[in-house]
């Protein structure tokens, strides 16, 4: 059938991509969600993406379908959204899953570890090797779906008042950093503090801390670190690529009609790919401007890289053995990982190195 | 209002998520479309990518928004895609723009060039560069929205039955390779050949070619490629992230619902993560696999690299001087890449490095 007249028949319009069209129908379900993100409204990269992924589910419903995005703190604590989402308190949360390492380390899985995925890699093993249905497990014992929406990739090392030359000058270091990457380098004499984000420009400039990790160079310098600390180090290896993930109420995901269980994941890939994007594109000119503001931009020695290798790979070793189920997970994570690695070396690898070079 | 007795008022059962809901309802419009693609169904990843694709537009829309795949030659040549958008004998397509690069090479440029992006890159550009906006206006004169609708990650640079150590190997090299990299090595006395997926085996095979490209490891071992050609040469210089990309008649897409509208973007987004994922996490038992037949894995030497990456920066001035167009996209286009290579070869950079020293 002739297209026009077809979409005639069916009772559609010429006009109706100009108009508010009755694709989703007055008897469609209107739905109105909460969702608890565990960031402030200040990083509109991370916070930005529960907002995209929001806006896109309205639009896709004809606003039938309504996610408010709440910043940490406004219904519940940015570390309270597991079990805010857990007991139902809100429908949905958007955060990263490593905040949740002291209850149980193999939650980090779900995010970022030292010496980890990289976002790519995180994509693959979470749609096409085991992490989806492992994740799924694992946090399903907690009425909790996990939909990966967003990531920041590989993040910066932080901001350091002293070089670090060798792994002694790791002894002794007050360092702002959290979770695992803590834990590693405690094994090498550092002392990891935690401190929420706001809090960690004072302590730096007062000298509380020596160091501070944060993200990257976008969310870095809006927070000043560059005022008050001189070394901004790279590559922050504990966190080769973080993994974002909204957070859905198993009971009341089962509530959603079907289409609006595909529309939300649909929704949460697009804020995935766009969240990366962004950072890519705003990436850049931050770091010109931190370099051009007298930042002194250093990599981590190959023998400092080397120590916390070594103590990344001691800590897997020994939290294996103490945790059945991080061991499962850690297991199938690693052995996808040495794979994609010996894939991405060659092609991707090359390719990137050469292009480096050029510019 | 508590979530339970609210669902009940608006009419939602507990069952909701396990019984088809009215979500969408009985008066939303039924539209079928046909989309042309310009692959064979054996190319499971990237024919494929349209396929997860449909699936989910209809599963967002009840069933009432389908989307029926074709085959490339099924309703017509891959090669004619672009002019069945453009001339509505379908509605969509998907395809890679630079099979186009005869009638403009300024549509590669939403594909791939030599020593272009790779797929994050034109993620950032397209999504918070000015790609997508460049791409609306070139290909809006066809009546043809794009929209990214997958990624193949840097491919490999092919099989060859002899070695290439030095820049004057590639003269008098029969080479199937197309588009704008055969422009470029044409500079360099290799001679470019158009042969079809289908046909380049026996070619190779016979030695009436001597290289091909195609994929990657997952794709090329398919084609058996390494039965006849003992060299696998890396990376694919002039792929290093070439987006596949849904195109749509723009009056069909104005008659679309705009809730049938964001449910397509949505899908490609999310097709557009899963290819990727899947070339990820298929690619290294195929390339463990090809090494252990025989295939010798080899690096194209950097005089080589060097001579083609000089050749190709002629042919962009060359093509810039002589066509606006171009000029105008592939000088937004450059820049923006530069300032993605400044920033990734730092943290994700040298985080790789490292962890592919490791394997």
């Amino acid at each position: 059938m002739e297209r026009r007249s077809f979409l005639k028949n069916a009772g559609v319009g010429l006009a109706a991509g100009s108009v508010a069209m009755p694709a989703i129908a007055q008897n469609a379900p209107t739905i109105k969600w909460r969702l608890a993100s565990s960031f402030p409204k200040s990083l509109d990269t991370i916070y930005g993406g529960a907002e995209v992924m929001a806006k896109r589910v309205a639009e896709a419903t004809g606003g039938k379908f309504q996610i408010q995005v709440f910043a940490g703190g406004e219904i519940v604590p940015g570390p309270a959204v597991f079990d805010a989402v857990k007991d139902g308190t809100v429908e949905m949360g958007h955060t990263v899953s490593y905040y949740f390492f002291g209850k149980d380390p193999s939650y980090a899985l779900e995010t970022a570890v030292p010496f980890g995925m990289t976002n790519r890699q995180m994509d693959a093993w979470m749609r096409h090797g085991n992490g989806g249905k492992l994740m799924a497990e694992l946090f399903g014992k907690s009425n909790i779906l996990v939909v990966p929406c967003g990531n920041t990739t590989t993040q910066m090392g932080g901001w350091y008042r002293k070089e670090i030359k060798t792994v002694a000058d790791l002894k002794g270091l007050k360092i702002r950093i959290g979770g695992f990457a803590g834990a590693v380098i405690s094994k090498l004499g550092a002392v990891p503090q935690q401190i929420p984000g706001g809090d960690i420009y004072p302590a730096l400039e007062k000298g509380t801390i020596d160091a501070a990790e944060w993200i990257g160079p976008y969310d870095d310098q809006k927070l000043g670190f560059n005022k008050v600390a001189k070394y901004y180090y790279y590559p922050g290896w504990w966190e080769g690529g973080p993994q974002v993930s909204a957070y859905v109420n198993t009971k009341k995901w089962a509530e959603l009609p079907k289409e609006y269980q595909t529309i939300l994941q649909l929704a949460c890939a697009d804020a995935h790919v766009d969240m990366v994007a962004k950072y890519d594109a705003r990436n850049p000119t931050a770091l010109k401007q931190l370099v051009g503001s007298g930042t002194q931009l250093k990599q981590f020695p190959k023998e400092v890289m080397d120590a916390c290798y070594k103590a990344a790979m001691e800590l897997y070793a020994e939290t294996s053995a103490s945790n059945p189920t991080f061991k499962k997970i850690y297991d199938d994570y690693k052995k996808f990982m040495d794979d994609q690695i010996l894939w991405m070396r060659v092609a991707e690898g090359s390719y990137n190195n050469y292009m480096h070079s050029k510019r």
